[in-house]
């Protein structure tokens, strides 16, 4: 079970997440590309840094809002989708070539993230944006309880897909995040544990109603926004030792 | 002697230029990377036009300026040219492969390129912007008086230099261009098709006073900004044939 | 019936829409305010134009989206729409007090046009912009057959509302414009101006199946993109002389 | 002797600067437009904080660079600088209006504050930018050796100016601050307030050769950035007492 974490999303003078903290307990890097975070002299920075750490490397686009962080959901066409994201993917490639290092995968960001999960025609966009890269690259999505229809789609279009669980987020039964607007929606200490162990050992997690959920992913979610979080990657990273 | 033409450089809901009437009659497109023009869609567009007339693709990178189109001077450090021309060239270079085209060359914009053949500090910058990109790529600048000095820097960094020369402007005796509020700077019809002329025979232009100045240039930057220049493209690719 | 036109719609080197040769036909200037057209150098040539030919002026604030002319939905929060529509009010107010003209109106533009006229919530946080705005303003949207409704959440915010129609669009029995897709959603020649006819001396529409709709309309919408568009302003200003 | 301090300097998810500390001990506030930090939400959650402890308001307008946080001079020209600035303080001036509190001074930010005390040309335009708002404003600048020159460009255009000096930073013979990559450029602890008490005073400054030079100060620069600034802060506000 793989640690991914989104990071690279300081922007010119503003600092933001501790980088440098969180890159020696994680295996894969979402690197902001421009577009919701990261300019070039940050990404070219965190692509030194997670080499130095042997990390690897994922693109993590955004919708075209450095305001609103990516978080707001944009009516992009599927051409504007495909072309806004093989630009950051292909901005990212590049300098990471440059820096001796080699781009794997892409993870959408935020409200494209959302979307995706929500809108098939957003699905397509995504796919498409990936499939025809020059290359081949994975594209990371939510493990849900529909899994397998959106592997369906990714399998016709030949692109593999990762599937990241959240180890501090409660499910529902339906599979998805209970909103953080909820309470119990986030998990601490032993209940993220708990849930991690879970993950690792049974591929299911225990929903809010305590049914248990069938979830096979490749990879778990990992925060670097301040000190807590970092406590808990390393309490995850030893669990997974 | 190859015809280089500045296009893609519309943004948005903004046209720009004739780029389909003059992609059939040039040899090399420099194509805007979307900090001074042309957004990912518009490079989309630009790649295919390219690619079905079989051009030769460069990137056209900028300052980080577009309500000023790239044309005013900005001070950037070292490291921000290197990043901000590497984010850039590989934004195209991943598009362009994804098109199924391949990036050949760099020519900088507007006030970067000025900068760049004026100031000794933005010229290492360059420099060193192409020579760290993971793949070897041309570097187009200027012919001036002063080729060699500038073809002495690119080769202790490995990069190969395009000189390209202006078959419509008058050049001083320091072999630079006449600065356009100047009388005569802008040469039309005859005056600029016999400069074409010794260009290609001599290897060499008249210059404002008449003398006669040695420019070894590969290329020459034509024009696509209106039905005037398209016909005078014209004009120099039959005098070429 | 005034007539009101979107302009000042250039941006940087991109030239967009006629607007010397439409301004003297008519009323009003919706002038864009920088984010989604119109920087500021834009934006005080227009001012001067408008003052020249004494139009009165209104502001055209949109989502902040350059790349998408403000035609793609954003999902801003209710205050992030006040705040980003007093900014570029409050910035066409102060440079129109200073080039010696007064700002009396705002017409959002493009996404937020549209939401605004769909979506209660969008609506509701534009006549907040409005009402909030440190001086009277009135709100100008689209006239349809739920005019009243708009009306009376207007009054309640103390906001005056200006209604427009369009001269060249079909109605929908619903009173909506046919959207552009479909045949006939354009009116041309005698029947646009049969439609101004009818708004005019009548205050009604005939829609697509032939009903009769009442439009209490202030404005009609005309648009100076090109010259067909101003020789069809030039029709309907003759004919409302 | 009042206190100004930058702030309203965040952006979108970005956070700088600890504005709510340093309000309460300031007299005036210079804040972000924009167009190198502060975004609509900021600007206008800084207004209201402001608002609440009675600080005046100043405009602190920059270049349009956000991802060097207008810290990198541009060749704008003249009417481009009047312009984005006229535009930048215009939007400060309307929310402000609207959050219930006036504008009443400008500072320029940055490298446009270091370009107007170097480049006579810059500070003609930021002059014009001023004189010509529709309402009366003060402009801050450095006081230097040179004072009385601005002071009579500035009454020339009818402009009234505020001078500031900076506790913490040492002067050169010429009046100007000691470059920060000098040894002994930045004082600390009683030296910073020898400086306040001797400006307070004196009206003068004692330079890094140990000369005395007058200097006129209406206002000392002080800082929010973290808590050491803070607590300087506190120390001058002491002093003052």
């Amino acid at each position: 079970m793989k640690l991914n974490c989104d990071l690279g999303e300081s922007y010119g003078s503003w600092q933001m997440g501790l980088d440098a903290d969180v890159m020696p307990h994680i295996d894969m890097a979402n690197i902001a590309c421009g577009f919701h975070a990261g300019d070039a002299d940050v990404m070219a920075g965190t692509l030194a840094l997670a080499k130095q750490h042997g990390v690897a490397i994922g693109a993590h686009p955004s919708y075209p809002d450095l305001q609103g962080f990516g978080r707001r959901s944009m009516a992009l066409s599927h051409s504007e989708i495909v072309n806004c994201l093989r630009y950051q993917i292909a901005a990212l490639d590049g300098m990471a070539l440059s820096a001796g290092v080699t781009l794997s995968y892409v993870k959408p960001h935020g409200a494209l993230y959302n979307d995706m999960m929500a809108k098939p025609a957003v699905f397509a966009a995504v796919l498409d944006a990936v499939a025809g890269f020059y290359k081949p690259l994975k594209l990371m999505i939510l493990a849900t309880a529909r899994q397998q229809e959106f592997a369906t789609l990714a399998k016709a279009q030949g692109v593999a897909l990762l599937f990241e669980a959240f180890a501090d987020r409660r499910y529902t039964d339906e599979g998805t995040l209970t909103p953080r607007s909820q309470t119990g929606a986030v998990l601490h200490g032993d209940d993220m544990l708990a849930q991690v162990r879970q993950l690792v050992k049974h591929g299911s997690v225990t929903t809010a109603s305590g049914k248990q959920l069938a979830l096979n992913a490749d990879t778990l979610c990992v925060h670097g926004d301040n000190q807590a979080a970092i406590a808990q990657v390393q309490q995850i990273r030893a669990l997974l030792a």
